[in-house]
């Protein structure tokens, strides 16, 4: 029910994703007023979901902390609650992303070795698969284990949403010299030396190494990160719509947008929000699943496709797995370390 | 001698200023053997300058503390002491950034009322005038006093560069509930609206804000400030190089190209960033330009023109003139706050 064109696009999306995917069931909640006339125009989604009415639903300007204490009906928790029981592997939300996190964390609680979740994604970039960034938001301040966790979940999130084999790292700062930037990203930088995420480690990067794609994986704190992300979307934005206006400016204008649109069509499609729809609230004993309010059908189709991906390559096990082999290394570095040092 | 194109575009935009500013004369510091060749095609510049010869300048690699130490004979230096000693009304550089804050704030010192100068600059928005957008970078960490100091300096800038009658101010935030963000952020807002700037105070502003124009002036600390320009940037240049691929992927784009050229041409000035060239550093005993280093002549330009501006209507007057007003009634709004508490 969450999202500005709910429950049209999440059941549309559902839909085209039932046409290839036989092996997949859906699990809906939320208003079956409103739901089963939608699923009535579906061709491939009839006998291949279940339907869990609710009249309960948070709203998108809802404070996370008024969601959790009144929402226990909510659609959202009742699909976040599905994962919890085992009923389902993954869910998705178009809904209120704090109230998503709020919950999810309530329930499903953090993995074992993640202090605290993050909100991952891939932002367009120069090459095909985009570069993927955290923390989006769920995290203002973040110490440099904070940040280390998420260097960890961001490469396992490459790896299988974005089919990356070897992500290579980057650390999110002011400048590429030694002593720039804060504590923070000073100390998570010589963890990431130390550990056995070496190899995998470019160093710093600046704004702009977003869009040219110069690493696969690009680590920073929610504030830093929502901020950019942001700042990234309305200077898309901005441009497109100067763009929109350039080609209806004249009929000179309009005929040159038919000529053009071909080659245009090409790279639109590589910026296109759509295709790289879908969030993962990452860290969580269980797969959420984030879809941007504003997307469409298709956008929100992509969005279930990331959480497939996310799911059948198992995310939750290798970042687990690559944690705890982090952690024994940066021990013996920094006992390595303390012990030269005695010397 | 700083910059990408230097002395070359430096020159040559003194020599566009020269055509209609008979009251401007140049100073020019740099190696007499590359500047002469070029003021001799100049046709407006020929005796409105005088040139002091220097081999020594300082590269766009240098630290800045290296900078300092051996580059007292260097162009940078000699143009930075002309403003210390009264020769001239403000610095212009294209050179390194970090070179000339340090150098900036040793010759000149900050303003009695300032703790940290800052770098600012205007960004592109759907508006006409740009968003003022401070700082670039020049302060990794900032407390709240700081923010506040940056948000005067800030609306002098928008005022004296941009001819923006009544700035409005907003604090870079993660969302625009009262309770997100960090202590600064939220120590900086409350402060802004116990001021006697609290009447144009808009509050916080998020990433997509400064695109759209939402406010005049955008305060952030220097970390998050170079990330999301850096970001900004590097999302315009991406979106630009995916639309010069599109005009040239046949012939029927670049067809379409020409037809376009007339409407997009006027859109693409809105967004060109030579128009937008000329930050300031601004919180020092005297005005100090930084050119982008990779600008041409145009560019440059603008970039002398901003200063000029700058010092025809007395921004460090203006400056001084405001935070003190502004110390006053913050220490009033204090007085009167925690005389109620008492009650």
């Amino acid at each position: 029910m969450g999202g500005d064109r709910a429950p049209q696009v999440v059941i549309e999306g559902a839909d085209r994703i039932a046409t290839n995917n036989l092996h997949i069931h859906f699990l809906l909640f939320g208003d079956s007023k409103k739901i089963l006339p939608i699923i009535h125009h579906c061709r491939y989604l009839k006998g291949r979901y279940t339907l869990t009415h609710t009249d309960e639903f948070i709203s998108a300007d809802e404070k996370p902390s008024i969601a959790l204490r009144r929402g226990a009906n909510s659609s959202m928790r009742l699909a976040v609650d599905a994962v919890k029981e085992g009923k389902a592997d993954v869910v998705i939300s178009a809904g209120n992303t704090g109230a998503l996190m709020a919950i999810a964390k309530i329930v499903l609680r953090p993995l074992p070795s993640i202090d605290r979740p993050a909100i991952v994604t891939s932002i367009p970039n120069k090459k095909l698969k985009g570069t993927v960034f955290l923390d989006m938001g769920a995290n203002v301040e973040c110490s440099a284990e904070i940040l280390f966790q998420f260097a960890v979940m961001g490469r396992a999130f490459a790896r299988t949403a974005l089919k990356i084999d070897n992500p290579v790292i980057g650390v999110l700062n002011v400048g590429s010299e030694e002593l720039k930037g804060h504590d923070d990203v000073r100390n998570v930088a010589s963890m990431l030396k130390n550990s056995d995420l070496k190899n995998d480690f470019y160093g710093y990067v600046e704004g702009d190494d977003i869009a040219k794609g110069t690493v696969d994986v690009v680590v920073t704190d929610g504030f830093t990160g929502n901020i950019t992300l942001k700042a990234i979307e309305g200077t898309a934005k901005l441009i497109s719509g100067f763009l929109k206006e350039a080609f209806t400016d004249s009929i000179w204008s309009k005929i040159a947008y038919l000529l053009a649109s071909t080659a245009l069509g090409k790279k639109v499609k590589t910026m296109d929000p759509r295709l790289h729809n879908g969030a993962m609230l990452v860290g969580l004993n269980g797969v959420v699943v984030k879809s941007h309010g504003s997307t469409d059908a298709l956008g929100f189709e992509n969005a279930i496709k990331v959480a497939i991906s996310l799911v059948e390559n198992r995310i939750n096990d290798k970042i687990i797995h690559e944690l705890k082999s982090a952690a024994e290394s940066i021990k013996t570095a920094t006992e390595q370390n303390s012990g030269e040092q005695k010397l």
